[in-house]
């Protein structure tokens, strides 16, 4: 059909829900009308099937909402309002027309549920598998917008939800699917067709984990925490989302702010799922949440005096606070053993 | 060196020229700030290692400068400001962090001479070859932009520079790719080391050819054929910028506008360097310049009445007009006969 017949089959159903919208898909640029006052956000994910996914068990409807809700995730990072997006796509020959609708339908949900706008991108080829690339367009007041560089001596260190489990639901995929693998070379092995057709149609057993899967692939931007936040007329001094994992992530507001901190180990917000899926694989429950990554959750600090306002959001878990920048950034473990914090987060370079 | 060593040694000599750019790379979002009463322009392209560029005869250099100009190109064919981008890199094992430099030298000389600021991005790798993904985001005041979906009956047909230029090159480009496989392949079965050293380190000459690899290589976004325009106080009524080739943009004016053309085959603007390169390989120069794409040139129209003002700016001509959609898009031959004109544009999805 053509690069022209795709995007307009994939596009035709858009509606701009914004009126910050002014053009969207159909011209060599979107055209965008800034609220008075705002500033503009603006953040880009580049994703490469095999290092950022496995369409072995990830859904192409999961992976556009997701690739989505990344993005989104950053502009909340920053006390923003998602407006638009915009999504390039490259496709390789393995992949239908449908299989880049679903894909697209999943992005068209993220950005229903945000009330974003699909505004421009995209589509062509690729030689080998999928790449998606999407550049996410928000906005916020000067004022309300919160940086990485922001925290002071004293302030609270609070994040969202809990973490790990989304780190955890990545290793359950992938031991299901060594275990798959395996199966299916001896099956092939020994020319076993009943049972090849069997482990095809087979779907692994995931009963008690289905938390920790829906946060590997259906992780939700934080938007209630923003909204909350505001609320309680609570502004942080810092804020950034937790996608690379608590350790790295907190480094950063560290060294950007030129402070140190300490956290505690019995603080930090875990899942039952999580520490029973670590328990099983043998792992260090904390560990994953410090360095899991894609956590999606909101990492931020305000000022010791909003103890009390920040303790009543629900879903908020002070599990720090912020020191003078020479007294290093420190895990208080359970036992009481003190440890300075290093990054070990997911690397895609590596 | 990891995912932050490799951004800090690409970004850490970024300077930000905008006045609109507030926060540049080194937190969630870039922050900018709109200039008062203009609206925002967005555009976003993907390069596939394979599909867009070979590296096998383009420089990482010119492809980074090339990768940004494409993206300028299209805010200018909006008649705006291009102000800031974003870039995003995936790569694989095969480049070295100077390889990566080498391609951000490209972009930030492309970006230097436009005023523009790279203000965020993504690097990851890749399992194969180089992905690049660029959103340019730029300006302009709502009464100067120009859309594709403007032009009226009796307006002039005009466009800048000259076309197929881009497209010869790559044809002589790939001309000598097909040389040297076969050169070296036979080299190799007669296991002449010397032979094959020699044609590793030989040039290919392509003396009065410069132009046209210039043109593939490194082209130019027509900057100075807006400020002309602006100087000239004309304002186009439909515009936008030649990738896919003459054709399948004047039938996207023509859709869009709903109206009709005529084009004058001996009117269309054509170098030396072109003509002689078709002529060598037996290809219809016409063809070339209609369906040869790359050339980043501005096709635009402007109202009968501006007849004298537009033919003085230099380096535009006045290729035709545009007629009641039921004359149907014409191409007026050298000859006289005339033809439906058809998209036959580079297609990136076949």
């Amino acid at each position: 059909m053509g690069e022209f017949g795709l995007i307009r089959r994939l596009t035709e159903n858009l509606n701009n829900e914004n009126p910050s919208t002014h053009k969207g898909v159909g011209d060599d640029c979107a055209v965008l009308t800034p609220t008075e006052g705002t500033q503009t956000l603006v953040t880009t994910d580049l994703l490469m099937e095999g290092v950022h996914f496995d369409l072995m068990y990830v859904p192409l409807k999961h992976l556009g909402y997701k690739a989505v809700m990344v993005n989104l995730s950053d502009i909340y990072a920053m006390n923003g309002t998602p407006r638009q997006i915009t999504v390039s796509l490259a496709v390789s020959k393995k992949f239908s027309v449908e299989d880049i609708e679903e894909l697209y339908d999943g992005m068209k949900l993220a950005c229903e549920k945000h009330h974003v706008d699909i505004v421009g991108g995209d589509t062509t080829s690729s030689l080998t598998g999928l790449a998606i690339s999407i550049t996410a367009i928000g906005e916020a007041l000067p004022k309300d917008i919160v940086y990485r560089n922001g925290a002071k001596e004293t302030d609270l260190i609070c994040v969202s939800g809990n973490l790990g489990a989304s780190y955890m639901g990545l290793q359950l995929l992938e031991r299901e699917k060594v275990v798959f693998n395996q199966q299916m070379k001896e099956a092939q092995e020994s020319a076993n067709k009943a049972e090849m057709e069997r482990l095809q149609n087979a779907q692994p057993d995931f009963t008690g984990r289905e938390y920790l899967l829906e946060r590997q692939l259906k992780p939700e931007a934080r938007r209630d925490i923003i909204e909350a936040l505001a609320k309680a007329n609570i502004h942080p001094t810092s804020m950034m989302d937790i996608s690379d994992g608590l350790s790295s992530e907190l480094l950063h507001i560290c060294s950007q702010s030129k402070v140190g901190c300490r956290v505690y180990e019995d603080r930090i917000p875990l899942d039952y799922q999580t520490a029973a899926m670590a328990e099983e694989m043998n792992m260090n429950v904390t560990t994953c949440a410090l360095n899991g990554g894609e956590d999606y959750e909101l990492l931020f600090t305000v000022p010791l005096s909003e103890n009390d306002a920040v303790s009543k959001i629900e879903d908020v878990r002070v599990i720090g606070y912020i020191t003078n920048e020479s007294l290093g950034k420190i895990l208080i473990c359970r036992d009481g053993n003190e440890f300075e914090l290093k990054a070990q987060g997911w690397n895609p370079l590596q």
